[in-house]
């Protein structure tokens, strides 16, 4: 990383507001916003102007700080009840990823755990706090890309799903730490980067972080993850999550199953990046994960009318891939059915 | 079918130029292209203003016998030297699909054994050969669909990618014959429609061509396709062609090879639906068949402003999915690599 400092979410410099990158505008545009009120915060969570679970639960923190720093309250009940209600509103702005609510909760223990204390210094505490989770998460990222690191070599070419980078955290991020690691310390690698639909996150965002870098990137339709791991392209999978079971069923941004089917299928090892705390206590399988229903018309209409990617990244776009015969039950003609397994 | 006449191929009214579906517009406009000139005929190929296997190769051979209509040529060498040019630059606006090149033979070698005969009786054969071919094909079609239709049973969910509807052939269609026959018979099923990036074939096409057929259909993105086949969404999977080889290797629309492996990790049924025709002899296997690779930008820029679905089309849109552990080689936390498989 060039500068040592987290960009995509911040304080204000008076401290009043949280400072974020529009996601939701890149790469076309940089727009930096400033949200101190509980509705904007909210928005933000939920229109994925913040994503990528770490980033969101870092958010959160800083959210529900600025909050309790407007919130108009002289007694510290009052300030509890409040505060509760706000973390409640902000948890409510999407249901999968553990970290918004893991934050907040942790948040939320702080403040009931300072009863005794007066309301500024609660305030001060949680500023502190939010910070806290912030600079964790930095070594938690560098951590998990050091040990990412290890299991790519010189040469490979690697493939990951949605954005689990800078962006999604606060710096090196999850499933691109490793790759972003790598490429600092003059490894060569080859990143292939599925698009991601509907809102096309690797597209427009994970591709906009590697070509920045510096690291060798190439952009595919996730339907074409099959040839490009038929074609020997891929040596390794590596993607963030949002949350994982105590089994080790993990959820992450749609698709990411089917990666791993198809990785699996053609013997390319899978790996998923991730704080430990992503793993959810109270989750024993997948099938406990809540997955979120979002608004169809994100399939339907194509709202991004710019370029979905900065300029400089290539993509790969074969027009059609060979299915083995061992993957077909039948061939249908016009003279019968021709099973073939 | 309410109609029992092609509309998406056929010669106008004075029998000089072939009409088609300009299918780049749908699902928003339906427009049909009067075209006779030979670089407009070649450009409605390359440009997928006509697109299917089956459809590119009925409207080579129309296109072939219009331009013979038009051909500045008194005797017969001239004539056939001319008309190989001019069935050679058809024949390279698309490397893929095995249809163009075997129709524009097919109606070369007819040129070819006619050398006896006037030039306006060639024509003339040309033409009964265009709509003998036509009607081969919705003959077939509708064989292959009655094969398909025996697979099918009440109350089944089935899976498509692309379009190989009756836009692609001339009625029924080949991997949608089966569904369209089955809800003509009133048998109830849900057909459940990839979008197909990165044109959209399905969003655009086989969700208008459902829609418009009366069958429930639930439109997804590529990325989805493990998600509802792991719901049990899905009982059967049905895909067109547009090359198959001697060993039953079958090439397809990119992402078709993703979702015969899903359809097997999932153990559902994988029916690929085709004119015998498509079988190549020259293919010993899908080494041997030549992936036609585009334009990058048609990834980078999204091309359709409008909504790439019938506003009546229902989409599925959930925001994650769950990949199972044993699908997991590693899960990398900042305390470490766990191994999982």
């Amino acid at each position: 990383m060039a500068n040592n400092k987290p960009e995509n979410i911040r304080l204000s410099d008076d401290g009043t507001a949280v400072v974020i990158i529009d996601q939701t505008l890149l790469p076309k545009e940089t727009k930096f916003l400033e949200l101190s009120n509980p509705a904007e915060l909210h928005e933000a969570i939920k229109m994925l102007r913040v994503r990528g679970a770490p980033a969101i639960g870092i958010f959160a923190a800083y959210a529900l700080y600025v909050i309790a720093l407007n919130l108009d309250a002289n007694d510290y009940n009052t300030f509890l009840t409040e505060l509760r209600k706000q973390s409640d509103y902000l948890d409510s702005a999407r249901p999968t990823a553990v970290n918004l609510s893991k934050q907040l909760q942790r948040m939320m223990k702080l403040v009931e755990d300072s009863s005794q204390l007066p309301l500024s210094h609660i305030r001060d505490a949680m500023g502190a706090e939010a910070s806290k989770i912030q600079q964790e998460d930095i070594d938690m990222c560098l951590s998990i890309s050091e040990y990412g690191l290890s299991l790519i070599e010189n040469g490979n070419g690697v493939l990951t799903h949605c954005n689990a980078g800078p962006l999604a955290t606060s710096m090196y991020g999850t499933g691109l730490g490793p790759i972003l690691l790598a490429n600092e310390r003059g490894i060569n690698l080859h990143a292939y980067v599925c698009e991601t639909r509907p809102l096309l996150q690797g597209a427009r965002l994970t591709s906009y972080e590697l070509s920045r870098a510096g690291v060798a990137c190439t952009l595919i339709c996730d339907n074409m993850t099959s040839i490009v791991m038929k074609e020997g392209k891929i040596d390794a999978v590596f993607v963030g999550c949002d949350r994982v079971a105590l089994n080790g069923d993990t959820a992450n941004k749609i698709g990411t199953s089917g990666v791993a089917i198809l990785a699996k299928y053609y013997g390319i090892p899978f790996y998923v990046c991730c704080p430990s705390s992503t793993i959810d206590p109270n989750c024993e399988t997948g099938a406990d994960i809540t997955i979120e229903l979002r608004d169809p018309n994100e399939i339907k209409e194509l709202y991004f009318k710019d370029p979905i990617a900065p300029d400089e990244v290539p993509c790969y776009n074969p027009s059609f891939d060979v299915t083995d015969h061992s993957l077909i039950t039948a061939i249908i003609t016009e003279t019968g059915i021709n099973w073939l397994n």
